[in-house]
């Protein structure tokens, strides 16, 4: 949570005259997100968040990101979409930054969602794998497999100092087989229980879109088993799952090949965020007004996950 | 600006049991005040601002400050007003914390007032001043002329690190001729900019009310002096002063000891603002997600005040 880059609403105003969005009635920074600097902007014409681009989210990645929240909103997903400026364009520059204005959508996230919001928020994500189709741009997934020995080499001489036998989880981990020829597609790849927003029990919003790629889509649901369903003590909570993935299934089927690679993506998930959050936690610039996650957390789904050898265990 | 303390929206529930607002429709950490953890929290039954006081505010001055926007609001002053819980009481306790929900106001506040909004703001200053009076309560000014000296004694060991000639700046405005007998009743005590939100030219708002206290009416204008009439290179903008005290004096005349006292006024507001920066800034706990403020704005508003022999000069 943080707002890294100040705006101020001359700033703003300056910003808006490329914008068709009437004159604003309040402007708030707020703190959400990581990545990048997020404010809340109310005008007569309804609400927006405008996002001013940070160091992690490349200016020549923006056309796929904002491309891809204004292809899924025109295929019936609800997610913020990008306001085109009046020539156009999907962002502009502020303060040095490149930024965007993107609709706000209604809606809360939950810290410890219950599985009727882990069963919505897996009819969300086959929505989303459904209407990425036919997106015409392509973004390799950065932080996918392939990235990740590369990564723990910046990490694992430190990792025993943030838990004792992380370096050998790391290492053991980096040994598994990646499935290859599963079927991909758009995927989200960080869909968390804060880049969801509920009402009651009905998913009102997907949001952030700023790790999409191409991968696999059965990966996604990796991401959200390792997000979604864990206690807050840490433990697997079968129910979770299979609200989750039952949900899934109803709106897209999993191949034979898909369930069987759960185990081994479920694995490679918990890596990954195990691996970016020492990464950020190690480089931690305690100016940057950001608490660190606890990178713990996902050693210990690891450890669960390379215990689970079917995966009916998930409830697949 | 900062959440220093995390609320979940499961937290939140709970803390809105006690109320009758409504199912939240949206709720985010916002990025203000640098005093406490704010969050914009809307229902079906409005807009709401969700504060949790850490421990600049102490609880027992909850009462005054919540009580003081009541009293104000209902003398039809635009400033948050508190929500009464269904049990009548102004505030609760959240992660913690006490914590009170009050309306959230429309309107943005500048950064570089230009005159039209000086004197927007002089006028609700001092609508703000009369109708103060016949609030029950009263608060002494903590941070006043008595307790300069003693900030001063824990700062001004490091003065001449952050400034050359700071300290001897320091000692030699502790050494005011203080008035005495001015007239007096509530006080903001912190109109800054940031603290007036306006649509257009008029002012929507008056917010943060956490260093009202009761204290010279006149010392009120000479913290609007330092913190709206100078412009964005730090030199002394009379036009703008002339704007702010000429809008005051339409709803509340100025005595002459009150003109007379304007620049002893001014250094001591100077120096309150001084004090604080420096010691926020030596005391700056880099994991509290917050920016400190150059003190060095004001010691050169400082000089400045020091160098006015005159309050014609100051347009009075």
């Amino acid at each position: 949570m943080a707002v890294y880059t100040d705006v101020s609403f001359e700033d703003l105003e300056q910003f808006l005259q490329a914008y068709d969005v009437g004159q604003p009635s309040s402007f708030k920074g707020i703190a959400e997100g990581v990545e990048n600097s997020n404010f809340l902007l109310r005008s007569g014409r309804g609400a927006f968040i405008l996002t001013l681009y940070e160091k992690r989210v490349r200016a020549e990645d923006l056309p796929f990101f904002l491309g891809l929240m204004e292809h899924l909103s025109s295929r019936g997903i609800a997610c913020p979409l990008p306001v085109r400026r009046e020539d156009g364009a999907l962002f502009g520059t502020l303060n040095g930054r490149p930024a965007a204005l993107l609709t706000f959508l209604d809606g809360v996230s939950l810290r410890n969602p219950e599985t009727t919001h882990c069963a919505a928020a897996g009819s969300a994500l086959a929505a989303l794998h459904e209407a990425g189709r036919g997106f015409a741009l392509t973004r390799p997934n950065a932080l996918g497999a392939e990235a990740w020995r590369d990564l723990a080499s910046k990490v694992e001489g430190h990792a025993d100092g943030v838990e004792k036998g992380l370096r050998a989880l790391i290492e053991g981990a980096l040994e598994i087989d990646w499935p290859a020829g599963l079927p991909s597609g758009i995927i989200h790849a960080d869909l968390f229980p804060d880049n969801v927003l509920l009402m009651g029990d009905k998913v009102s919003g997907v949001i952030d879109f700023y790790f999409a790629c191409n991968d696999a889509f059965a990966y996604d649901l990796a991401v959200m088993l390792n997000a979604w369903c864990f206690g807050a003590d840490g433990a697997f909570d079968k129910a979770r799952a299979k609200a989750l993935f039952g949900a899934y299934r109803k709106h897209r089927a999993l191949s034979a090949e898909e369930i069987a690679a759960m185990p081994v993506l479920a694995r490679g998930a918990a890596l990954r965020f195990l691996l970016t959050r020492l990464y950020d936690l190690l480089h931690h610039d305690p100016s940057a007004l950001v608490r660190p996650k606890d990178p713990r957390d996902f050693a210990r789904r690891l450890r669960f996950h390379l215990s689970v050898a079917n995966p009916s265990e998930y409830g697949l």
